[in-house]
């Protein structure tokens, strides 16, 4: 984790199941400070951007220093984690790309500050820039640890049951179900009749009903895909038992 | 802010200009503990999801008591702040909910945790789903802080320079336009010449296009809205004026 704030790690990720496989040795952070790779007696990052306008922009020398003290830039270490710079102008991040990210073997992560980071540096080093969504941060490390959390419950061993990776929203392409726990009445409220009734099959129409209704009504864009993805793929069952 | 990981905040708002600010007395956060208003002598919190499956789900009757200790259910309290619940199901978080948030009365933030909370509360509080974005997370905790860190660096005081807020992605509805600072060459790679023209038009107009560019390859969702706007507002720079 490459950050001006390296106080800001582990920060979330040292709570709960995700603290606890970090102690348990399931997974690790390090962070680099990229003030560490200031030349000047100032410890100068940043500069004012070229033709002008307000912020400061990480200096590309700088950064390129502090990425490089991680991965090597002639690409012949024998590194292959992929290099991220998390930014508002990044591909929005998915539950697939985590899923990749998760299985792969690691990562190294460029957390943005300013306005940000030198055009040069995210090409010459080939970084691949995630957005976590259309909203604007105060920088790259909150974002980064929404990441790393996002996948770090996927690694084996970390969540308690591992069937609750398996049913929720993004893994079938659609969002969840809505769920309900005892008391049977809350405020004069009753848990839908279909899931006390032992029927699994009806339990199951009922909660992909829900499925379709909810990312219907709510995400008509992952509905879309969804669509697209029947379509593309008719016998959709029948491929998915093969695989 | 509702949590069962209370010692997981301020977690990275404690850093950089967002813990400053704190400390400044601009914003503040507290935690209530939802397990606190567990009952019985395990302090439990959560059943198993009725219709049987993987996972647990957050009691109604406990996480009602959590809600209502700070959020007045009868509506009469005088609170006027939204009540959110992060959740993959929510909408998507956009830059303009962050700035209605950030300029309304505050906010109470319900982190979901297991499978999720009871359906039940959610509709019988009215709470608003709110995503950061389409993955998944071990808890609401690292959402509700991207989303705090987002919405307090808009309010005033908080960032030095004020107009460092008014250019960057999604402001315009675009992606922002690539950044570059001094050195002039680095590794070979030249800061476009334009950006060290001094002709202010010709810089906008390049920076402009940048970001049309930019968010058409990258975003094509964001440049279809972007162009939809435009349609529905001919003489969109005429009513920007007037605003």
């Amino acid at each position: 984790m490459l950050t001006l704030y390296p106080d800001a790690f582990p920060g979330v990720l040292d709570t709960s199941i995700i603290g606890t496989a970090a102690k348990n040795g399931l997974w690790q952070l390090e962070t680099v400070d990229i003030r560490d790779f200031a030349v000047n007696r100032h410890r100068t990052v940043d500069g004012p951007p070229a033709g002008g306008g307000a912020g400061l922009v990480l200096k590309p020398d700088i950064s390129a220093k502090a990425i490089d003290s991680v991965v090597r830039p002639d690409g012949n270490s024998g590194d292959d984690r992929p290099l991220l710079y998390m930014t508002p102008r990044g591909k929005p991040l998915t539950q697939d790309r985590v899923k990749q990210l998760a299985a792969g073997p690691g990562l190294v992560c460029f957390c943005g500050r300013f306005e940000g980071l030198d055009e040069r540096v995210i090409e010459s080093r080939g970084m691949e820039e995630v957005s976590i969504g259309d909203f604007v941060l105060a920088g790259g490390e909150v974002a980064a640890q929404a990441m790393i959390e996002a996948c770090v419950r996927l690694l084996p061993g970390v969540l308690g049951n591992s069937d609750s990776a398996a049913e929720e929203s993004f893994e079938t392409g659609l969002l969840e179900y809505p769920l309900y726990t005892k008391p049977r009445m809350f405020e004069g409220r009753e848990i839908p009749a279909v899931l006390s009734s032992g029927d699994h099959g009806a339990v199951d129409r009922w909660r992909r009903a829900q499925m379709e209704e909810i990312t219907k009504a709510r995400r008509p864009d992952l509905w879309d895909a969804h669509l697209k993805r029947q379509g593309d793929s008719p016998s959709r069952s029948e491929d998915h038992e093969r695989d």
